[in-house]
């Protein structure tokens, strides 16, 4: 069956949440947004491609840094509101130079980073 | 460092966005929302709690139907506004009684249901 990117439940902003995951380790890397037109150039291009909320503008993830993530397969969840992009993440996805968004953990009411930049 | 839940940051709702991940396969299970007190509950109990944007309440995960989430590690994000609960999942986390609610991939344009419900 054909996918329509307007068939997905947006939120009052316009938005639906997408989680990226790595592909390969399936480590969850990030959570951002993407609306309608996001979503569509995002399976065109294979380019993750969100909406940043803070700039009121496309993101295509890793354009200035370099560390972009290549669309391998677009999951959507059962109430379509919510979506996981499987990537090949090339370089840290993390602002912060690490992998992953998720280094600080919490277990036993203490947080732990789990690791350091890359760089 | 000693975890406090009044550092996430919730948005305009009092909410934070929480990715189920399975702890063992590594499978993205499902996504959902908590507030302050739903992380205050899922650190103490070990279950995980949400908050219902429906119904206004609580929710403990599977406290009807079985399905619960058993917190392993709670990660928090660069921005401390999204969290990863990694979790020993009981039966299937979906309400559709798939295993994770992400089970439709849209690959080249077109829509597949990877898994049917196990029961």
């Amino acid at each position: 069956m054909s996918f329509d990117p307007a068939t997905l439940t947006y939120n009052e902003a316009g938005l639906v949440p997408v989680i990226a995951q790595d592909a390969r380790s399936h480590e969850v890397l990030m959570m951002a947004w993407m609306n309608q037109e996001a979503v569509e150039r995002t399976l065109s291009s294979k380019r993750v491609t969100y909406w940043s909320r803070s700039r009121q503008a496309f993101w295509v993830k890793g354009e200035t840094s370099g560390n972009v993530q290549e669309l391998v397969d677009f999951r959507v969840d059962c109430d379509r509101d919510c979506v996981v992009a499987l990537v090949n993440q090339t370089g840290p996805a993390c602002h912060t130079g690490r992998r992953t968004c998720f280094y600080t953990s919490v277990v036993d009411g203490t947080e732990t980073e789990l690791m350091a930049p890359e760089s």
